[in-house]
């Protein structure tokens, strides 16, 4: 658990993309973020106050995170600089880097004197268990894609901010890094144990009240022959309610795997109730949600109204339509 | 690559199930078993020449297995002393043990020491790929079961063996730690990182001629919620061209699982064939196994005569029958 709230590392960020993980936090939590922390030549800018260590601290700043890509595979010692100085004003430090942060040992040395905490996102800091497989109460939704990287994590977290909005009980379990760095909390499910994928969400989503919903980030897809084992561990292992159908209309094969073309709207409901209701038979799908990123507004309206009317279920982009009529769906189960 | 062949430690083995993974070794690798090593008050006996570890030495034996259960999770002081003599007579050591031989500091350093090499096969000792997808040459088949623990791997060693004595190529690929012990080589799939699981089978099933069949061993299954993402990650990473399905009829409920009920056969068939086709659009179904080491022998005889009018494959207990039958289904593909 990553201790909120955030300064926000943007170090020397070439363009406002490789911020993007900062920007992700900042859209989602903004209540998260007390300012930003651009170093000399920085492009990105989050519009949020710029704040030296001491002035985040002094305005409750508990951790400092690396919301920046880094080029070259390598923690540069500017960066190392501004690190180290965080640790010694008492921050700690979080980070989604392929380079641990736990792997500079100046950094390590540093934190372990000051008492300070050091997270990496993408290694995981819990011995999951082995899934049992027990029914746990509460409600929980799933978002599954039709292949990798179709919108599912923004899906899951607008729908997370309607349901708010609604007044409904919700959580957004994130089951990836930069879903982590967002929340302060969750599962790197990518980098855990094959034996106990499925044990970690059960843990991540454990028994809440009847009327809560648990809203789990999705990840790979079951027709992404990469990923799948990850896609099926989180469906059984987070024995889903309600799946939400995630599409990318425009895409010509599976992501990475050229020859491979996607599935139907249709397969991807058929075989993601199929595997769910092995775990849990109530389950049913109730929204489609479309990433109409590159398409008109005319496109994508023509295209949600088209998939509304043939799979009978509220169709949205999120990003432009909003997610209320998911939050709705929910709010009808 | 574990050396081969093996002198087998049973140790102090309190009964022969004890040595279980040392039989399995002896059952289907005879011919890398150069003796067995007991220490007093053993109680099991692969009728195996008892050798000391220079006799071994001198008859060719290059790796001294650990083929039996340790007791209260400890390696003894009587076993490490066997273990650090093993290694100054020039041995490399391989163990499938939950305490890993890199944990003990004193192996580890007459390791170095020596030069020998420590093989833990419950830890990967390869960095994995992403799988890729690509189709590869050579043709390969899967066991797929209605539940963990149902004969798996003992099909695919029976199918192994079933195919060299009809003189056809094919290969055991080993993805579980008695599996891997059994042939010296293989992938540790429970401990493979979910990210890598699929390529980790890529990796472990390479191109190969044209007529040659990769036997890979399965694990888990798709309707056990606590491993079904490993399954499919072999689905999926195997590229299976055929599949073998794998039963136990007595079985009331999923291993682990109460309240779980077991698949039906068809089902079993169903789903993995449609999973099976994401990757490999060509996969079929070629044969049943089952487990009949419950049933008498006219009750097994009637259930796989039943299975096989129901499923119209060739059904077999290859405990009981041989695996002849799944062979000669495979060569007729």
């Amino acid at each position: 658990m990553i201790q909120t709230p955030y300064l926000l590392f943007l170090g020397d960020a070439p363009d406002a993309l490789a911020a993007k993980v900062a920007q992700g936090i900042r859209d989602w939590r903004p209540e998260n973020c007390v300012g930003q922390y651009r170093m000399e030549g920085c492009k990105a800018d989050l519009k949020l106050p710029d704040m030296t260590l001491a002035e985040a601290k002094a305005a409750g700043a508990k951790t400092l995170v690396i919301g920046v890509a880094n080029r070259g595979g390598v923690i540069s010692k500017a960066w190392k600089k501004v690190l180290v100085e965080a640790l010694e004003e008492g921050f700690d430090l979080a980070s989604g880097l392929h380079n641990l942060l736990h792997d500079e040992p100046d950094l390590v040395a540093v934190a372990q004197a000051t008492g300070r905490s050091l997270h990496d996102v993408r290694v995981p800091e819990v011995d999951y268990p082995v899934a049992d497989g027990v029914k746990r109460s509460g409600k929980r939704v799933l978002a599954v894609g039709t292949d990798c990287s179709v919108g599912k994590m923004y899906t899951a977290l607008a729908l997370d901010k309607a349901m708010r909005e609604k007044g409904m009980k919700s959580t957004f379990h994130a089951t990836g890094q930069t879903g982590i760095l967002i929340t302060g909390d969750g599962v790197p499910l990518d980098a855990v144990i094959a034996d106990f994928m499925a044990g970690s969400i059960e843990w991540l989503t454990p028994p809440n009240d009847a009327d809560h919903w648990g809203i789990i980030e999705g990840q790979g897809s079951l027709f992404h022959v990469s990923f799948s084992g990850v896609t099926l561990a989180l469906i059984h292992g987070g024995q889903p309610d309600a799946l939400i159908l995630c599409h990318e209309p425009t895409r010509t094969h599976m992501r990475g795997l050229p020859g491979y073309a996607l599935p139907s709207l249709e397969d991807l409901r058929d075989l993601s109730l199929q595997m769910a209701r092995v775990a849990n038979p109530d389950c049913r799908v109730v929204g489609v949600s479309i990433n109409t990123q590159h398409m008109s507004e005319a496109e994508a309206a023509n295209y949600c109204a088209e998939v509304e009317a043939r799979l009978g279920l509220p169709t949205v982009d999120p990003f432009r339509h909003g997610a209320a009529r998911l939050a709705e769906a929910l709010g009808a189960y």
